[in-house]
């Protein structure tokens, strides 16, 4: 599936869609990156048997993994290397199995050291979750030859 | 694998391990549930190359899922069905790969409506992730026929 | 100094605007209700001396104070009645001393048990806090005789 | 009313007892030291009238002061000066007027850039609240001549 790129240098588009698809814990779950922006991220799934917890819902890690996927994506289309320091979030509405669950990420605050961020999951119009992250700044991602 | 019962209702612990083995999203990132007490929690996951963000530690969405799993396991310890509402933790250290991460979650205070948990997670004797809960009390685990 | 009332109905924008009024601790604060929409409240302090922290700073259980009861106000413009179960806050900048700081609070979703809202905190342009809260319903407010 | 040690460097005692007895935040709401050891700190306010919220209950804003500075305050007992990031609570149970309300504060990790901690309050012994909060260390505390 093609990645959108909503505004982002090209060659830091490619460089982050390269390190989003490759991501292994990603593929493990089934998450897709669908478009970067500028301090912008969307992820997406679509939720099937296995990501259920006991009550044949999405397990509540699959949508915090989405959220914080989606942040961390919104943080590298800044050019920024992070870390997750602090990640807090509202389960609002349970996920249901057999959808495509939507996630957005959106940078807040970058900072010299610390960034803050906001992300959002979807199933179709419906919020599940709205999360909030600060993260540590490690570096920046080299994409210029 | 063997659970321990470190002093729950026998008929409970076996519902609840039943429960906890046979949870899809647990079996997709290899989470074994591996002790059971009142109000009391433990699971494990031997951390691997699929668990891997791009910087080849294991990604923050594991250690959140596993931190999410030992509070509601320690919810269901107590007989309550619950669903999580808020959920905020820290990240103080990447986990390494290749490792046994060990989760252990606790109940806070179990009120009427909502419960209170918290949950820290470790590789060895390292402190990697403490977390804070807020569930929402749905009902009652039916473990006797 | 009057409180704006941006589209509720009017009696309940009477009761709601009376008891922030009121409310002891915003008036140990200084903390001033500026306005009520649907689902949305503005406040605002000058911050003072006595907000100080030790670096002659704004002191951050200000900021929080303050974001809970945007967040409190929001969720009365609604006539619900709600006592705040989980807050989650980055304070992403100081808040500068003799200055007029303003908080708004959003619901973002209220739910027949929980309610869901954020708050954000200014110092003029600068968003120096983002807050998620986390809400229980109690029941209702009257404001029809 | 004497602020014990409970086994830090009698300077540094001296030091962050003069901050926290002349922080004039903690001045306007009537919150006093009472405690510091290593990496841990103690307050004290006596919930009166003016601490009330619209239901005559001690208003939310109060809890997540007295929380927040008890971590402040265990934090300064390592000798750190750091700044509060992120800071995330549950409130289990409404705070009564007309009694002692306590604060516990505790360091989880004080690593290089970032310090992780804990609070809980206290109304006698019932604990209403449990706090996680992250830092940003900024320094050091002077406390030799």
């Amino acid at each position: 599936m093609e990645i959108k790129n909503l505004g982002i240098d090209e060659r830091l588009f490619n460089k982050i869609s390269g390190i989003a698809q490759k991501m292994p814990f990603y593929n493990l779950l089934g998450i897709r990156s669908t478009a970067f922006g500028p301090g912008f991220a969307e992820l997406k799934v679509s939720t099937r048997a296995e990501h259920a917890n006991h009550l044949d819902m999405g397990h509540g890690g699959l949508l915090l993994s989405l959220a914080d996927g989606a942040m961390g994506n919104a943080i590298r289309s800044l050019g920024i290397l992070a870390t997750t320091v602090d990640f807090s979030t509202a389960l609002m509405s349970p996920a249901p199995l057999g959808q495509d669950i939507l996630a957005r990420g959106q940078v807040i605050k970058a900072g010299k050291n610390l960034i803050f961020a906001r992300a959002q999951v979807y199933a179709g119009d419906k919020q599940l979750v709205e999360t909030r992250g600060t993260f540590f700044r490690m570096g920046t991602i080299d994409f210029e030859e």
